[in-house]
């Protein structure tokens, strides 16, 4: 087991109607000025962007508005929410969404902190933010697990970039999770839901580390509940007990809870992120599930107990010790079954993507050849490549 | 699920040499006069108090001592503790030891924090910290999970009551656990650290709370580990993978992550004070480990479902569902028989209570026939008493 250091600051308020507090969280706070950030219409539509205003209104808190946020959020909305920021003196940053509204409220509180570092550079890890402000979430989206991560995940369509990045100013102060606001998330980005936060543990599980089995068989325990509540959450929208179990997988998949004493990289987001910087239609959970499958046929045979263990103790395949290859293959079908069974695409073709676009994926994910990704399987720019073509 | 709130502040440094940082630390948050509390003569034979002592000088961090906590740690020092702090100006109280060692520091730095009300008040439940010092700790026993709980459970031995109570300024702002420093904790003393790290998530898994699949599944990983590495751990002194899976197994038992979404009441905790406030040579674990299996085979009927899944999850017994009662006591009969395998007493003889102790004992946890424990299932005087008996 590695040392490591375990820091989950942000203080959960899990259930029906707990955005309730968020005026009052805000006031004590001591904010003077917010900024409430917010994707498209859908918060809108449902009320709660009233309500949420109405609780800060119910304060006596000062806030502006920046709307707008888009799936695979962009850095040109992150650059206005800092000169606003920075012009209407905002001390706190309010987001209301999922994780693209909560990533661009990040960056947007690192940026209006640091007004003297480009933005962006934060992302390109030429820079690392010494300070940040008070911000908070109410959470509407069970996924990317923003809401308790430590990283921010950009997109610079420009440069076709999208870039994460970690480190202690990315923790919420405060995160509101009430299921009852998923219930009007679509069947399909509740299914891209359940991949996503699934795949935030199985992604630590195959890191390279030894001796965790406390952290692993959380990791597991984490990963049978995304599964299990994502399917029954796509199946059953209103179901308060998929929505719930699920809501929370979401913040403990990426918390980093499930990485304890082990090393950290995540190859199949890596791969993934270059796929949504050149379509951005892609939600980032169906490129998960159209990639990983591939991936693990491509690199299992790397630690067969490892893959062994995750067979039995996540997808519940006996182990034929013999024929361990046999096990393992049977663990990956049952999970591109799955994907299937909740409406993920399990190839890039079903994402539209062609065998003409494979090298520049390859290319973006190998940083032009010059990235290697040292995780389960070290993997370069021919293997990314592979990858993708097993994925078509 | 019920609502909840999810609170672990503390900054946790993990591994192999991280006592280390102890200086850096305390200087980082900013502290002018440290009390270094400790407990006996272990800290001192081992040298680490020598070391703790050199990393803050090397910081130039003025300090004072103040040593001699004892097991189930006593009001009488904590008043102490309170006195010389005022006196001195100290504004952090650094914890070198165990969950005994911890538990009065904490006490200690909100005793300072707040000079106006009488400490005790607090273990009372007639008083709330509203505020604390900074505190940090350097963990050498696996076991109590003080070092991330929000708890502290002082004892007054002139009432021979030894009282608990939880609150967000019970939480240490750093925990450093380097698992190499438990080496040199006996095999009894590991074991029952085992017992009492278990047994946190244990009591909580059978509190009173429904569809937290995730939070059980959790739950059951932790309460798993604590017994293999336990085990591991008393046969192994030496075992760095024992005593690591332990040591953090002590940390989440206890931090608040296994009852996510379900009530909280400890009633075997609620047992066993009275009889360490009356016994004060009772180990708390070696208390908890001679109760446990009476209180369950009193109560399990209360919920029959819950306790099958316990007996399948945690001591993987087939369950028959014709005959219940068979499966869930063959698992407790397993779990008897792990606590005698690693030398645990599983009766109250054992530990030298005798039949002539039991009401006095039984009107300690009633309050006098005033308290219901209204957890897995209502305990009254009565049932306290009869469980005291089976235990015998």
């Amino acid at each position: 087991m590695d040392n490591f250091i375990y820091e989950t600051p942000t203080k959960v308020y899990f259930g029906k109607g707990e955005e309730e507090r968020t005026g009052k969280l805000i006031k004590e706070a001591g904010a003077t000025k917010v900024l409430l950030h917010y994707g498209g219409q859908s918060a809108k539509k449902s009320g709660l962007l009233d309500r949420i205003k109405g609780y800060l209104e119910a304060e006596n808190i000062d806030y502006i508005e920046l709307g707008g946020v888009v799936a695979n959020p962009e850095l040109k909305l992150v650059r206005e929410g800092i000169a606003l920021g920075i012009k209407e003196g905002v001390d706190f940053v309010l987001a209301v969404g999922g994780g693209s509204v909560l990533d661009s409220a990040k960056d947007i509180a690192n940026g209006i902190a640091n007004p003297d570092i480009d933005v962006w550079d934060f992302s390109l890890g030429k820079a690392v933010p010494a300070k940040t402000l008070k911000k908070g979430a109410v959470l509407t989206i069970s996924a990317a697990g923003s809401e308790m991560s430590n990283s921010c995940v950009i997109t610079n369509p420009d440069t076709k970039v999208k870039k994460g990045y970690s480190c202690t100013c990315n923790r919420m102060d405060f995160a509101i999770e009430n299921p009852e606001l998923t219930y009007s998330v679509s069947a399909y980005q509740t299914a891209c839901g359940a991949v996503d936060i699934a795949m935030h543990t199985i992604e630590r599980y195959f890191c390279k580390g030894e001796d965790t089995y406390l952290t692993d068989s959380i990791a597991e325990a984490i990963i049978r509940s995304a599964i299990k509540s994502g399917k029954d959450a796509v199946e059953h929208p209103d179901d308060y007990v998929a929505r719930a179990n699920m809501m929370w997988a979401s913040s403990l998949a990426h918390n980093g809870l499930t990485q304890c004493g082990r090393s950290f990289l995540m190859a199949v987001h890596q791969l993934e992120h270059v796929i949504s910087a050149h379509f951005p239609e892609v939600a980032h959970g169906a490129g998960l599930a159209a990639l990983w499958c591939s991936w693990a046929r491509y690199v299992y045979d790397a630690n067969i107990p490892r893959f062994l263990q995750y067979a039995h103790n996540v997808w519940n395949v006996d182990i034929d010790f013999e024929h361990p290859e046999i096990t393992i293959n049977k663990a990956i079908d049952i999970q591109e079954e799955y994907y299937r069974s909740i409406g993920m695409p399990v190839s890039l073709t079903e994402l539209g993507i062609k065998e003409a676009d494979l090298e520049k994926l390859a290319n973006g994910c190998s940083q032009n050849k010059t990235r290697v990704l040292d995780g389960y399987k070290k993997l370069g720019f021919e293997d990314m490549l592979n990858i993708y073509k097993m994925a078509l």
